[in-house]
């Protein structure tokens, strides 16, 4: 199969992939056609079900593949990557990439000593996707839920000092739980893809010696290693599809792809 | 239509709708079965478009009404209230009350003013539902969506001094706009199901002279008034219903009820 000229689909449960597909478009991809589904009238999945999420996703999945004509899939949801990607993978029959595990790899390379933090959703940490991920690459993983951080993001308040506030409380609630283990941690993994919109916050909250790492970079990064880094001389050509509310995924969608998305077309998944 | 013999069917998106639910069963009804759909599965409706919550909303009504043998709805959520009221009259063929028309009843028995200010989701403030109902009672209203209370909320930070700050915030700016509309607000309506959880920080936010109403106590009022404050004597019957984790509904659902659920029954809608 000849990726080049095949379309890349990106799927998440709502605009914060966005935050990987513009990390997908800053790295080296031959491809130069995106498709992006946002399943944004059932999210957010970070509190539901396993079952439910796999269901959910399944349907984007088969959109992008179908009807997008997708010959690669980004999974661009830390919460459909850590409990749908086996049964994603079973329904479709084009390569898939979640992020978990490029934001594993990415914290095993950063890491010196062997133990990271991990903050994410409820549904994701639940998963403990990234904790094994990182036990798999021999280090020791632990994760807190933050739920109030993606709400946070969506109100806009990516630089207000409420925001700081629950950071900093989030962190010294992991900080002193990772001491009573025990842990050395070096590394924190921002397991959610909203969070890149938070990093400069992030970053400041956490102590001298902890590297903050993303799991968007690293799964743009690994899509570029697959395609061995070359760049598509092309111009980029990007479709973007949500479920519910095209205007309000326009409005907020540029937020977090750094750029405006342009028109979004409504899709039924489930009508 | 004996109503004494049926059961009344109470719907949310989730669980704030159990706010209602607690207060239906402190008022005096004649009625003492309840089923409760929280259709968790789709949560939130709040940041979801009209057309999309209409189609959701229907499937439960309907599941209470046909599978549930319910004989009188209640639609204990704020948005689908304001958004999809008229599309669930025409879906089924019993009284169906939300709870909007009560809360904007209640704001004008509380108002000397006339002036009432409303805060609510995004999609509740965005449909004007309470502006409306209110100025068909020569009241004016000024709605505000407080997006960040039903995540502080669902954190479990109910008695937290972030939640107090964020209500701060959001309160001056509501005020400070009244102001600036030149309005004389002595009532405050709460237009979500999950604030009677805060209202105590709520009422120490508020400035001396503003009054705090809640629409799930005005709403099982209403009911009481319709059934003339009869009272069952017979031992009371609950049923629950979620389409998403019931574990976490029988984990979440007590705060909001005030006493355990019990077990609650998975239902899939939409499957």
């Amino acid at each position: 199969m000849s990726l080049t000229s095949k379309t890349i689909g990106v799927f998440d449960s709502g605009f914060g992939g966005l935050t990987v597909l513009h990390a997908l478009l800053a790295a080296h991809n031959p491809v130069s056609r995106y498709a992006f589904i946002g399943d944004s009238a059932r999210l957010p999945y970070g509190s539901k079900s396993r079952r439910t999420i796999a269901r959910y996703a399944v349907e984007s999945a088969r959109y992008l593949v179908e009807q997008q004509n997708a010959g690669f899939l980004v999974i661009a949801c830390n919460t459909a990557s850590a409990l749908a990607l086996d049964a994603i993978e079973q329904s479709v029959s084009v390569p898939v990439l979640g992020v978990i595990t490029p934001g594993a790899a990415a914290a095993h390379a950063a890491t010196k000593t062997g133990d990271v933090l991990v903050i994410a959703t409820d549904a994701t940490v639940q998963s403990h996707a990234y904790a094994t991920a990182c036990s798999a690459l021999g280090l020791r993983a632990l994760e807190k839920a933050c739920p109030l951080l993606v709400p946070l993001v969506e109100e806009g308040w990516t630089d207000h000092p409420v925001t700081s506030e629950v950071i900093n409380i989030y962190l010294a609630e992991l900080l002193a739980q990772a001491a009573t283990l025990g842990m050395k941690p070096d590394t924190l993994l921002l397991g959610c893809t909203h969070y890149p919109l938070i990093r400069p916050l992030i970053e400041k909250a956490v102590p001298a010696g902890i590297r903050v790492i993303d799991s968007a970079e690293a799964t743009a990064a690994a899509v570029a290693a697959r395609f061995q880094n070359r760049k598509s001389t092309d111009p980029t050509e990007l479709r973007f599809f949500a479920t519910d509310s095209v205007e309000k995924f326009e409005r907020l969608g540029s937020r977090f792809l750094g750029q405006p998305t342009g028109p979004v077309t409504l899709v039924d998944l489930d009508g």
